[in-house]
């Protein structure tokens, strides 16, 4: 069988940097061509040399270049507001695309502005592509599998929202989340933050730090209410989020605090869990909490569950490598279920250790 | 004037190290004797190689030495339960002492024993000096320096206790804590576990990682709900916390969470917070969120608080030097309140930035 | 095709785990039985977290099992001086092994007792298999390839002589490396000491530090030295090697130093490289410094030579994974060609980068 | 008496925060002014946080500032060619000044010109005040005291050199160092390239990593052969150097190689060296290999010694804190030689460990 063909649009940067090395040891796919304004023109092995003798491929710069030409899917591994001007188009042309950016993760005008005012580098909240929000789905694969199978456009979802979702999915499903009672700090690596040289992401400054930021106020939060608040038997959904940039280069721990509205124990949360998450392949409820490493490099998510004295409390910690189900991980996964394949197909690497 | 006499007993550790490093640049004191089960008989310049050609102390065992002798004030930076076996006789004699350990930072019998029963290496809850309970001062400067001042037994506080203590006192002084709503993550270097190899503390394990441990039962937070409790108006306090074992070596930086029985702003917090610790020399509050490095190896301890939308909710973070303000640093502190001087006396050491 | 089955004797350190990581991904071989005297009983995967979900596989007790049975080969990833004391039973009953210390590294009792004779753990010298060596094979896969396929008993390279044979063995096969004047500077990371914490690798003493150990004294050099000291034109070999323990997990980066007999150019010699090593591939030559991280997590060499003013000063540096080409990579490796498998039969994955 | 009053062109860098730091807890120095294109305006606290509740400080533009103007000396912390700009107005009016960048390290227009050729970012060699050269002095404290003590121009001695000059030092002097044998690979933390975001410096990259650069190249290389070439019995020195950039802040560990003209023991060199330095406070030869963090935050520079089997090849290795020693903290001692005060006079902050 001839492989999908994938174009990657924005292939230089740390995303495109995942889904091509995800692509390259894939059976049924193949990175059909690079695209990238920075670095074009270059072998990619010489953009990152841990690529040398595995890959042949040039980066083609944008301009010369037609986006959805040549190929069975694009992947858009670029920032906020650049697949949504392609999106028309490719639609049209019948053109299935993954983004993964904020362009997709909404289903409506008003979620998206909802984001868009709270992300500090868009400016215009308005949609270039609105009437397309609908059709679009929502690639938490592990909730959304048959709206992904069946969309030609899929949003990937935000690095701390994917952990942060898949941790209280099953309480909100349930409805038993004490509503305003939800307090998130989350541990991120360097890596979330991309390629480009930054003074937050300067060595001599993150190194044995930590360093909080976006208080309160990270964009990531919206689509994670949106989808807590939607689901099963959840009626609205509120997240107070902190983020903590870590002096490490990969990984997201989110430790979730909450009060819920019925005696709990340990025992009974973690089977509900397990429950929850039977059959899926990339989510692993632990006895034990789980540590930032533990899913490195692979496409895990870690979940374990605590319940403090009284039964009312509840702490949720999820662990992900952000580089992967955190973003990269993530897009394959819903490429796979985007083109009938097992999601978990040409997944199985497993975690670095130590 | 004749320089105070400091005996140090466990002088080897990380805890004795650190009081060594700032009894030799004080003008006032003198380490007068180390003493140690752990490398006797060597200099301290070769068990600590960063100390050559700073002195020429070198380590007495423990069965050669009188405890207390020659001496005007004894430091135990030893485990739980070595200084109250010594207590009743360095009282009798009239030797003041201060002890790093819970020990003496309970002023009754019940207290220390709730403590006891949580603390993972104490078996037996009955304390060897039970009578002189409620003669010791508990050790957090800021607020108990009368005191501290007027007593001859000093309990230092723990490392995470002091900065969720001296992060919420404000707010439970004033009586606006709402019961049951504390949720705290403690994130800390690897150097509070101290000198001795362990598996948490193995390089390949913690490099890189982030290790969640004693989830919702740390021993520390007895100390905190106790001293938080009876402040101010304050009425009791709970406080649910998650130590985070970092891949780095330094600092203590703590989040917490909780909701409060007034609408507030964050202006007046920060104004609040400011007015609580006015003309106190180690309190820093500042407009920005603290970082763990903010500290490094100074006696300070960085605040700031943070506001939800609608103004129940409030976030406060504490930052410190686990080693300073977390341990010996606090120890010295209390050692000037406890001789007079003035509490920042030979402590003008500024962080070590980057 | 029934899978190759085999028997991993120390099983629970890193060697066991990173060996087990292999023979679980591989299509020709199994993983039959875990031996490991730390931990028996246990599943592996209660062992190493990381490992949840991805094998059920427990650990038994050397005294409950027969080294040998049931399998097609013996993996030894134990210290030295273990698998010499079976070696005689499994080469009788034409058991195939391949061992990771030193114990068949060498084909001679002298060349053996040389190595032991510098080892820090060896006190006895006398080897408890010496009719059979002679019958081993040293596993460095690119230089002895044809002997390890015929052989029946291999014996793993250390980590850093891996490093710094294949950096310097094309010098010394063209016989123009003058006598002496090699001088290595290693630098490693902490996980090539293995799990059992240990001072030098207490996280709080090793984070951010360099550490140089066993100047001029390492044991790795021995088999260095031979190896180079009888390849092509070669005619002996001295190498100074000091060792420096970085505070990082992973990675062995070499940079070697030496002067040549005749005048040579960086083209020249990068050319040569080349050459030298066409269809090795593991090996890979870089125009530009190879990097710590470039190989991580992969069994790649990366290589580069750097020639000094005059062409008579060369500079050769080497990077691995200490735990892949440095350990179960190489011995991956090895099985592959005692099995008459492509030698990199299983093993298609890249870097883990950044 | 008044304190000497210090003008800091160069505020903001690392550079200038760490003399900064040493001049506000010095009992005779003042800083006067804090002068700096970056930040201008702005408290010198709120560009470094972690000075919070330490200085009132100002950072002043350039452009609305006299240089030398009320003030005893000035400073410049400022890149290549910055000072020679203002060194023969400054002469004229007879105010003292010390440059950190190459441009007053050299004594004549020739010297100068070899360095500026090898300096990446240098494009003329011509020096603006080239009659100056002669009259300055070479800031290797211990090396050139007296020419310090009597130059009112200081060129503040580049991190890497002065770590090897010091390291071989006695042997140059003694005249036994073979010609042609020197080979260094120099290990350094990041914060060396200062405080601007650059891709090596990126935390992704760097993090976990060791990167060699600038191979056989770096311009500080040109200041050790000319002062270690000009020592005592020397007749010249080749420095092949290789500088390895590590994932960790500070520090720089140098390991030296090299060959002695006739045989040598540890015993007698490391006897030697200590009478080389008799006296010097910041000098510390230690028995043991110095570790990278051993001097941290300090002005000590560690030094040891190794001889090969034979006694022909020796192994020097020193290591230094790259802003202190390597920077600000051999800035502040020059300061100090150059106004008659002992050279340690305000630096007795010991290192920071763990």
């Amino acid at each position: 069988m001839a492989p999908i063909r994938a174009q990657l649009i924005g292939a230089t940067g740390y995303g495109g940097l995942g889904i091509l090395e995800l692509l390259m040891q894939h059976p049924d796919f193949e990175a059909a061509q690079l695209v990238a304004r920075d670095d074009a023109g270059k072998r990619i092995a010489d953009v990152y040399p841990h690529l040398a003798g595995r890959t042949d491929l040039t980066v083609d710069a944008p301009d010369t270049v037609q986006v959805g030409e040549g190929c069975d899917v694009v992947i858009f591994a670029t920032p906020d507001r650049v697949s949504q001007q392609y999106a028309t188009d490719l639609h049209a042309r019948g053109v299935k695309f993954i983004d993964y950016s904020g362009d997709f993760r909404f289903t409506s005008t008003g979620d998206y502005a909802r984001y868009a005012d709270r992300h500090p580098s868009i400016s215009d909240s308005t949609h270039a592509a609105a009437d397309l929000l609908g059709q679009n789905a929502y690639g938490v694969s592990e909730l959304n599998g048959e709206a992904i199978a069946n969309a030609s456009i899929v949003g990937n979802p935000g690095c701390f929202a994917v952990g942060i979702i898949l941790g209280l999915a099953p309480l909100y499903a349930d409805g038993i989340v004490e509503a305003g009672t939800v307090q998130v700090d989350g541990l991120t690596g360097s890596s979330g933050a991309g390629k480009k040289p930054a003074p937050l992401q300067h060595f001599s400054h993150l190194n044995d730090n930590v360093i909080p930021y976006r208080v309160l106020n990270h964009q990531h939060v919206v689509e994670a209410e949106m989808t807590l608040g939607r689901i099963g038997k959840s009626s609205g959904a509120t997240v107070d989020f902190i983020p903590h940039l870590l002096g490490t280069t990969r990984g997201i721990l989110n430790t979730m605090h909450l009060s819920v509205t019925q005696s709990v124990t340990r025992e009974a949360l973690l089977e509900r869990f397990r429950e929850f998450y039977a059959g899926q392949p990339f989510v692993r409820i632990l006895d034990t909490p789980p540590t930032l490493k533990g899913p490195l490099g692979s496409n895990y998510i870690d979940l374990s569950v605590f319940v403090a004295e009284g039964g009312r409390r509840v702490v949720v910690m999820s662990s992900i490598d952000n580089l992967m189900k955190g973003q990269s991980g993530s897009a394959m996964q819903n490429l796979n279920i985007m083109f009938g394949l097992p999601q978990n197909a040409g997944m199985d690497r497993g975690p670095l250790y130590p």
